[in-house]
């Protein structure tokens, strides 16, 4: 048997709880640490994928440093990973509107990525932070793709994802259960969600 | 039912395959233009993760253009995705030799992410390149694993992994049937491999 190797202290993770005090910009933050803590716990292993970059000039003399490059757009989610023996693959929005999600930060690539995602399978979804209001909601991703290429709205409203998705709980850690809302979803656990 | 998006045309992926008549730096090319193949034909969906780079100065006046930032390791494994449903991820190696892989290029931080893998239920390979002798196999990370843990030796022979693993079928197209080796390996179809 494999040995499961243990990553990082539940101390520091700890700490960075603390942080994500301060609301907003700490989605990402919070979402990371949810999965150090999953990580930790042997319950799943979900990364976020690096940013992808267009390298134009390395200085070799330079130790290989980079001199010239920049963002490229993401044309996959933001994180994937596994979770009881199945694949995830999963993307995070954030808005400071109370009333609704713009697709304005949504990329047609990302949303094809996501059908095939689920053509093949795998758990896919979005988790979607209403910064004003402090609540997330996952989302499954199959319902925010229908909407997309419905394009009659140019946004999901709130009152949509509020019912057809499911509130992640928040705690000390992990700062997100978002895998519990994975459960409800697409495990049917605890609680039926009518899709 | 969502669509299965079209990404790209076949006849594009055919024009790809003839630069991979020179050997050894395209490795990484055959295995990119075998995973839009599978992508194309609907078979799976598997993405390169992006290098990690560690981005230190951008210019914001000139379009958020980066201007200084390194190269880091990757601490996960270099692709990753669903198949049948099923979470895969994997690391390609290659070597010159014609008698060993060494373990020089494979990183602690790999290892013990291909066990959290394994210990999960996600499917965990190596595809390993000996380009001097034109051959790619397919190894159980599980088998890697446990050799590199026992650290009895500094590389895997080639006889071990001709033993173990199974060859991938080179092709027109795909490049590299290394799907039809997972099927064999995790699926146990068509050839039964004793790991």
């Amino acid at each position: 048997m494999v040995n499961y190797p243990n990553k990082k202290d539940v101390s520091k993770l700890e700490k960075s709880f603390h942080n994500f005090a301060n609301r907003g910009m700490n989605f990402e933050h919070a979402v990371n640490t949810s999965n150090d803590y999953y990580d930790e716990v042997k319950r799943a292993i979900i990364t976020k994928r690096p940013t992808p970059i267009h390298v134009v000039k390395v200085d070799y003399a330079d130790n290989a440093r980079i001199k010239d490059a920049y963002f490229e757009k993401q044309s996959t989610a933001d994180y994937n990973g596994v979770y009881r023996s199945r694949y995830i693959d999963f993307e995070c929005k954030e808005t400071k509107s109370k009333t609704s999600l713009s697709f304005g930060n949504i990329s047609s690539h990302q949303i094809k990525h996501l059908e095939k995602v689920i053509f093949h399978g795998g758990i896919a979804f979005f988790l979607i932070h209403f910064a004003t209001l402090g609540e997330v909601y996952l989302l499954d991703a199959k319902i925010v793709c229908e909407f997309y290429n419905k394009q009659e709205r140019k946004s999901i409203p709130y009152n949509f994802i509020q019912e057809k998705g499911v509130l992640v709980e928040q705690s000390f850690m992990p700062r997100l259960k978002y895998l519990d809302a994975v459960d409800k979803v697409f495990f049917n656990e605890a609680q039926k969600v009518d899709l």
